[in-house]
């Protein structure tokens, strides 16, 4: 067999932000034998995973699982919307936004793009203005995303709601928590989303390999005049069988059992909680940066991400040089900076299965390697971040 | 945790033809925890998955391996080659080449079908004759599946080969292997196949979740003009990033584990063994059947599958009920009828990882379950299955 | 890794008399991490399966759990109650009686020992006799085997306690039910057993490692006053811990899990319906036998062991080459003859985690091993039990 | 299934000094279908570990695994070369001594204890001098323990050979290496012992349940005359079958799996980079200590144990309710004060598969419930460790 994670001794720290660490109990049950996804055993299964995981969209609409990359969940939800040349408004937050931008240009949709500087969340006022200019409702969509993975900034989805309904616009709204969801609180429902896409990587636990679009009810009416072409991603073929817990075609059986233990997991610990906590390590997080006397690339303290925290490297340091060190000294992989922010920023992951002293050994990791790496730092972030650690309190009031 | 398989006792019989049984070793493979996909480590086992997928498929040229269901690779097949409004040739061999036509069709396609009866396999000279009438090529690809799940029928790829060739016909030659790809030999490059598409959850021996296009010179050339919109299935985001064992978007990273299990067992076993397993246990199978005075569904000898067997039932009879009865009595399931053969036949899958005690238990299920469900039959199909798997050689001359 | 049952395709038949196939829910469970078996979660998972062990013994008695193999449990019995040069009857119904009675002998205890042929049951009356004899009561126990796992004979304990008690004697009562429980119907308070011996190999359908004594009230009287040296084995050093669901010296922790996992899955079938199931295989197993005109080993019926069956070769065959070709050809295991009956048997198991379909596969492995090895034989043996397995009832009522 | 490790989220911190955190390839190992104990697989897995474990011990003479917990190993160490009143020297460096001792007492052995205060190692002078007034040879074994888990003081064996060399004294020199063996240097040939003891759960990095003696030609000899009754520990039956790789009775196969996968991690480190490593972070921990203003337990700096580091409360402070704290709030578990030590102490581990990191989450949690509970110290020990881990060579020249 294959050995990974072959290093000399101890348990590799995955802190990028995504794919996080799977819990034991989510890699245990994926590795139970594949059933017949046509029998009465697998009925069940589905039933459960397609009723279980509207609770952390915190929707009563459908959901639809593909057995795809969040990539495909993101092409989901165009085709399934949209006809060829349609325009959609998307804002560029980050690296994602634009790989999301760039996808739909490449399926044919006039994309149009409220540039960004990656280091600010979407500007609603900004979407409000373009859409009350979109007098003859060219626009179908509007595109944003939640959380973005690439930068750590995190979106009011609400108030970009609040922008389209001022504006009287019928865009569709589409957000993209692929980072978020199981994360960040995220209200499908409440905040009028049409169609929320997501990925099993990040705070749902899983492995990649399955991804979301949670479709709201005006979605679901655009579905039936869209013209994009599309078989895989149609969400019409989904819904039929998924009313009887079965997919029109084989779905991926096994992560699908991680999908049950995983939501089981969320369910005990309970959403509040799982989103205090994250809120809690990221602020332990961003003490430690403010204590090695970093930058955050998040400029606006209201967009924090709970999920996980980008710093900027001192001028003339490499991010890359640094977590090269970091994974050959103390076995940690952190993020990269993509796109225009390559070898500028490097981003740890706090999200998902996480608690408070692998946040500890993970700060320590960084810490050490900013010495070991001779980047410009002061000593004491680990600190300021146990200090908060040990005085806040661990768990919401239930 | 979901208990799955929660018969009352002993291992569920899993004789669908696929998914099949996933062998203890890949499933321990996939248990491993996630890593970085965009580490070093990983880059690794994707260099050794993608080189060693090449072997399987008996091709030098590149496969492009998904994050999705067999599904999916059809839909990649023709999303990266074709253009709005093409036309391909399909040949009706059974259930999946029809969905596999309607998915075409719904992608914009022209689609020219063969019709056939579903018990017989492709008539090369039939395609050859089309090919031969449309003079002015407007016909761009041949589509055929290899091994007819739905019914037990193997086609001659090499036939279709000769025949396009005899033709003149430049159309591309796309072949489904989902059933038969580890199981049957099968030659990508030998046979001028330009695309093959395949899945994980069958001959690979993995659970469903994975799917393949291997793609030819010709086929890579149609894709620099083909204008059918594609993002997340186009090949050619994947093939810069997989040179060095990266993929453009999150990989599957577990199941990519299991591959590389599943690719050491069969090259342990060696192809050519493995191929000759099949054949033997595919025709004990039908030794059982004929025991039985049972009606095979596939009427060419030549092109019985060594992957599965498809049995039709006694007029009056329903299959259903049948495999209802084996499933509840002797916690096994089989295949069902599926499209206009619904409850007409049951398929029995000897595919995969499997051996002849196995096949044994599998043959004893069927012989049982006719008798219980009162089906009339010759009991002695498993003693004559019995009777050739004592004679014949377990091993092909090394 | 070290890769385990490296066979060429598919599931080994493991179907030696123990150790069994053990569920993959069961090995799962080993699969968790180790915990602190001085902490809370521990405690919690002691008093699970102290308390629940119990049910299988069908004994309100204390079961004490070592880690440890069976044979230790057998030395334990005999540590605790008796004192050096004590006099203890044992009836020598095989080779694990044999080997019990050895081990006896090498701890300083006077074995008395009854003879036998290896093929019958204990009788209870030689017991009653010798005990009659005994006017001095210099016998301080009688240690008989429930299921003489050596030669697929089952005797009958409450007889045994009839004898004794129709004696007057005050002789302690040991049973070894290594493997039987969880597989024959055995009950430790009613049949006024004294100390009980188990496994986890067999019945428990764990892999090997724990071992267990179910001490009834006047074993327990016995332990304050016997005299052979012991520290590990020491109940009472066990018993004060036990209560509170934690051990004297450091667990197995993760066969424990095991533990807990298997006792789920034997409650949730039930223990009537567990034994029936055994009842009903060991039947098919014996027409089985009958069919190829052999000749069982046990020549009492009622005495056919449930757990396994032992069949003698026709003259002049070696059950070893058999088994070798079935083991090389067929990918099956079966047990040997032990002792003196080393070559002249070969003994099939038929318990712990098994169904119809795996019992068919074991026969059919044995009958076409049969053929190839060229052991003169009928055919039709596996027709035979595939008959009686399509009329018996599959479940006993509920 | 029992859902163990159930916390909130994220993984638990298990910082006793054994059991240890099994890696995951072990446990995988584990997890893989348990074979026929007699068959020639099996052989081949005996063969491997037995030769394997040999290199651990730094011996060439045979090492003897017992299905046992270490106590086990303890018990076969004196009842294998002691008769009944034999006299034995033990050092009481600790609870574990003082246990071992208790058990010899048990065994009816005549325990010669030279009493310690369980802060120091062991004074080879004392034995020596005991010796030598035993002009007639009654001390027929000298005990000691390497690595004292009580109380993390390592003792120096060289100078004990030595010093029973000086005395010219024939007795054995036994000793347990149950915390240090695969942690701490350690050479059974080399330094002349007779008999190691060691268990599976600590350096090995496997789950509790295996244990082991390595058994020097002396042993063997004194095993020949030794009257202690004796049949389960037996070395004489075990060598036998041992040779070919198979055992007198049923071994704890699936522990076997995981004893060859971590004989495969250990030999890959290396031995030398593991005792230095493990040095390196008992080193760390120290200085953690120090910055906090905490006493270590162990008094001479040359005995500080490279496995685990106990540390004393401040007067008037429980250790048990800073245990509670730390395992309530930051899911830790570490170890308690035993015996005369109960509350009085804390015990880090460090020893197994660990690394930089994860030693970080552990002094951090400690430094975290050391203020949560109310504890005097001084912040800044998590720092002191980290400037060290910084500055330190990670590796030994290789």
């Amino acid at each position: 067999m294959l050995t990974l994670n072959s290093h000399p001794s101890g348990r590799h720290f995955l802190q990028i932000p995504g794919p996080t660490n799977v819990p034991d109990r989510v890699l245990r049950a994926i590795d139970q034998a594949t059933i017949d996804h046509r029998g009465p055993e697998f009925g069940e299964l589905g039933k459960a995973v397609l009723t279980g995981i509207k609770q952390v969209f915190q929707t009563e609409s459908p959901v639809v699982i593909f057995p795809a990359s969040g990539t495909g969940a993101w092409e989901a939800a165009l085709v399934n919307t949209l006809s060829p040349g349609d325009r959609v408004l998307m804002v560029e937050t980050g690296h994602f936004a634009s790989l999301w931008r760039k996808l739909a240009g490449r399926l044919g949709l006039d994309v149009d793009c409220i540039e960004g500087d990656w280091r600010r969340p979407v500007d609603a006022g900004v979407i409000g203005a373009r859409l009350a200019d979109d007098a003859q409702h060219r626009i179908k969509a509007v595109c944003v995303v939640h959380n973005e993975t690439s930068t750590g900034v995190t979106s009011d989805i609400a108030a970009v709601r609040a922008a389209i309904d001022q504006a009287g616009h019928p865009a569709l709204l589409m957000v993209d928590t692929i980072s978020s969801l199981g994360s960040i609180d995220y209200r499908h429902d409440e905040w009028g989303v049409d169609v929320t896409v997501a990925g099993s990587q990040k705070g749902l636990m899983l492995p990649p390999g399955l991804s979301f679009n949670a479709v709201g009810p005006r979605a679901l009416a655009a579905a039936e005049t869209a013209r994009l072409p599309r078989s895989y991603w149609d969400w019409r073929e989904m819904l039929g069988p998924n009313a009887k817990g079965y997919f029109p075609y084989t779905p991926s059986t096994n992560l699908l059992y991680g999908l049950h233990e995983a939501l089981a997991m969320l369910a005990a610990e309970g959403l509040p909680q799982v989103f205090a906590r994250h809120e809690r390590h990221a602020r332990a997080t961003r003490l430690a940066v403010a204590g090695w006397g970093l930058e955050l690339l998040s400029l606006d303290a209201a967009a924090h991400s709970p999920a996980l925290t980008a710093v900027l490297m001192p001028d003339g340091h490499s991010a890359d040089a640094l977590r090269k060190v970091i994974l050959d000294r103390f076995d940690m992989s952190l993020g990269q900076g993509l796109g225009k922010l390559s070898d500028r920023i490097f981003r740890i992951g706090h999200l998902g299965h996480f608690n408070d002293l692998t946040l500890c050994g993970t700060l320590a990791g960084v810490e050490m390697g900013l010495a070991a790496a001779g980047v410009p730092h002061r000593s004491g972030g680990l600190q300021a971040a146990m200090e908060y650690l040990t005085r806040a309190p661990e768990r919401v009031a239930g």
